[in-house]
């Protein structure tokens, strides 16, 4: 690669999001989105776009947006920060809140993006490993003081285990660490507990959410943050003057406010996960308590990698991340009934097919 | 500030965009938006919008739109970049051309974003200040080897002063540079000439576009950037994932399938350009020479100031920049021809108020 670009950019590979296939025939479990449609109060407002009003600049604060999430959470609007999905709000975060001399630390196994922020940052990372279980490897205290991060992403629920981390031991890390915790709960509304309270009571603690999974909305890209409003004010510094188009402040105002529509269907999707987790279970998967909307799965008597291909074969996209402490699972997004009856059926013809040693048609055994 | 935040970021003030009233009286001709709707095209794309959808992610390599530039401007769509709205083509550039100790450089006066990306940046910024006619102050080379920066943010046309550099001082300078030369080119529609085939054919020369003029689309985030395909794919690592949402990369598409309809609202206004600074040279005023959709003007026997808040007061907005450099001008977008007989009509009627000496209704002259 050319001189011309910093020499950290050049070293590094750039994250590699889920494949986004235009064959509408796949069953597309891989990235976490939702398999039913945005609230009709999205459809309505889309519907009355004025086309027109796209001639001038969205309102660079996000006003009236930032008022709806801030009554939704009980707080003042200065606590609320708006972003084009929440992958904007973490880079934002890379950017105010490290010195370029700082730390940038995560558990690993989570979102892979974070070391890739850090790359682009040109600033150390530090990886705290999760223990077999996926869960703390010591107390919160310790783990906090160890990694002594100026910036800590933390997603809650984790991704990809599924995995929920005690409120408590948030609160114990975050009330120990010196830098700013980001709290990532893209996946909380699958949860039963969330930390916005932390957020609106500690000076360092930033609580990011995302409309793409819970709202159905992956396609707009908007998420917000709440916080101190210190950590708001400075995140207002470093973004892009106009960061969400009028569409999206918009559709994600009509989302927010149609908050019983969200979480009827994050109920539909958390009834699924326990049907499709348990019969992953019957089949002897080994599977991590889910509070997301994907579950965390170790394959019986065949490899994740295996299974991951032969589903790809018969056009179910599943999640399979290639680390050493990754490789032995998959990660599957709840979709629809349909579509975990026919994922569930694939996977009992693999494994028929594998007890029977029988190639399929192109040689190959899954 | 809280100790939490980067100290650069703590000490630096944000930017500040042009004011965006709701109040739809308003004589809105403070940021350059264009009066016009945009392209039926698009108003089509829009009504065709698949809600449903919207809970998949957007493509996030923007394949057709990019195929689409591409084809735009005869190259390939890997020397293609698109971005949310230009500002944020310009926010990566300098994340992914400028070492944590290098330079960026720009005109002075010029887009005001620059030195605030610089500032977030916390490098060095160099501003090299145009000639009392804002023109170069010296030659292309010299330019060019004197302030030896990583990264140069070149608009052109220029805003706030409407002025087009030559194509071949630019072709100089971007020969002589050792970093990247961005070309700005977000008025560019409304000029003679333009850069592309630099930026085709150079090793360091991106040239930036913006939907948010000529194609009247502020309110979307649109913006591409055409270069060698080495700088191209750097910015494909430093990017967020999915930074341009469904609806702007299906709405884009089809504003810039229609060309027929971009420039023939291009030429409209720069019709009523050449009215409105013909009208305020009659007056006195002192203008340059415009290639962008706004004009640069020095009001006769009023400051600049007084008029600016003149105006306001009569709901009419144009922009006013209190620098050393800028405070003895306006500048005034070009609205639709009753919008400028509006402001004509209004800044004749301050005039005459100030030739009598009579104070408006509350005690101001203006």
């Amino acid at each position: 690669m050319t001189a011309l670009v910093r020499k950290c950019i050049q070293k590094m590979a750039a994250y590699v999001p889920g494949e986004q296939p235009s064959d509408p025939g796949v069953i597309k479990l891989n990235t976490n989105e939702n398999p039913y449609p945005p609230s009709p109060a999205v459809m309505r407002a889309l519907g009355q776009i004025n086309g027109d009003m796209l001639r001038r600049y969205p309102d660079p604060e996000c006003k009236a947006l930032r008022s709806a999430i801030a009554k939704l959470h009980g707080c003042s609007p200065d606590q609320v920060f708006t972003g084009n999905g929440g992958d904007e709000l973490l880079a934002l975060c890379s950017r105010t809140f490290v010195e370029d001399d700082g730390t940038i630390a995560y558990f690993e196994p989570s979102y892979s993006l974070y070391p890739v922020l850090a790359r682009i940052r040109d600033v150390r990372s530090r990886a705290v490993c999760l223990d077999k279980d996926f869960s703390w490897p010591d107390t919160p205290e310790r783990i906090a003081s160890r990694c002594s991060a100026n910036l800590f992403y933390m997603t809650n629920p984790n991704a990809p285990t599924g995995r929920l981390y005690p409120k408590r031991d948030v609160l114990s890390f975050c009330k120990k660490s010196k830098g700013v915790v980001v709290i990532d709960e893209a996946y909380v509304d699958f949860a039963a507990e969330n930390c916005i309270d932390l957020a609106l009571r500690l000076k360092n603690t930033l609580v990011l959410r995302s409309l793409s999974k819970s709202y159905s909305l992956a396609g707009l890209r908007a998420g917000y943050a709440v916080g101190p409003k210190e950590l708001i004010a400075a995140l207002f510094k470093t973004k892009d003057s106009y960061n969400l188009d009028r569409a999206a402040q918009c559709l994600a105002l009509a989302a927010i406010r149609d908050q019983p529509y969200m979480r009827a269907n994050a109920r539909r999707i958390i009834a699924t996960r326990a049907r499709l987790a348990g019969a992953l279970q019957s089949i002897g998967f080994l599977t991590l308590p889910s509070e997301t909307n994907f579950i965390w799965a170790k394959p019986a008597k065949i490899s994740a990698k295996a299974l991951f291909l032969g589903l790809r074969r018969r056009n179910i996209l599943v999640r399979y991340f290639d680390g050493s402490r990754t490789r032995d699972y998959l990660r599957i997004s709840v979709g629809t009934e349909e579509q975990i009856d026919m994922l569930l059926k694939a996977i009992a013809e693999i494994q028929s097919r594998l007890a029977k040693g029988s190639p399929s048609k192109n040689g190959n055994f899954f």
